[in-house]
């Protein structure tokens, strides 16, 4: 997986926060997961299906951070991870999937979009599973961090 | 989504664990899911993508349940969710989705399937985000509960 593929997520994760929140989150570098390092109290995650790949992403959101986001986008802070933000989380998982979606449809990949699923719980950890690099893309803000986790591998087969 | 869509994930599960693990999960009533009742330690999930729909499938197991199956699978117990497990729940999740995918597409139904991720994370919860209904399956056995949810809605223009 080249960086080509890597740049629209981590663009369009701070496209649509800065968009829909005017929060400016801050890249730091992408890596290769090695550990299960990116721990977090609430994540989206979307399956991805392509002619010639297919993966998973996820985002994952310290509790601050996604309240605050909530509180910038819809003036509202439950104070707790709550039906409402769950629901904000998918509807940014599909968001930042579908801009990276497009700008890749610009390069000529393309792939298909499943419907997001959302996990609530403090410290959870998530480790995708397909056959191929896992890259990490860790975000910081004074309200907190986010990581962005990508994993594809050619369709064999199937 | 009728009987004949949730069946065969739900025959798949009691196969799967039946085959390799030689255990008999017993099932409960399959019933739309209103609440995050289901929580759970580890949990696969796999999004499916197809021409007329698409949604998303988790597996969430108990530690004690999903450690009991890998030692019966793998005579390995560590006592803990570690890589070895989630590794173990990601190939459960692909076999369960796999098998429902092939008996539903001699009914007609036919998806794609992304790969899948697995949360590790005491007591997390999962919510399915497709605009459809949810529905809960339960499992129980000696050594601890399983769920199977399912969300899938109709493909808009894409």
């Amino acid at each position: 997986m080249n960086v080509e593929f890597i740049n629209p997520f981590l663009v369009s994760l701070i496209n649509v926060t800065s968009t829909m929140a005017t929060m400016d989150l801050k890249p730091g570098k992408p890596q290769l997961k090695n550990h299960d390092i990116a721990k977090g109290d609430v994540s989206g995650l979307i399956g991805m299906v392509g002619p010639k790949t297919r993966g998973s992403l996820s985002i994952t959101f310290e509790k601050t951070l996604i309240l605050e986001i909530m509180n910038k986008m819809l003036a509202e802070n439950p104070g707790v991870i709550n039906d409402e933000v769950t629901d904000l989380v998918g509807e940014l998982t599909n968001m930042v999937t579908g801009g990276a979606k497009n700008l890749l449809s610009e390069k000529g990949y393309e792939f298909d979009m499943a419907t997001p699923a959302v996990v609530s719980g403090e410290n959870h950890t998530i480790s995708h599973k397909a056959r191929g690099k896992k890259i990490l893309m860790p975000f910081t803000h004074e309200y907190g961090s986010a990581f962005i986790e990508i994993c594809f591998e050619d369709v064999q087969s199937v």
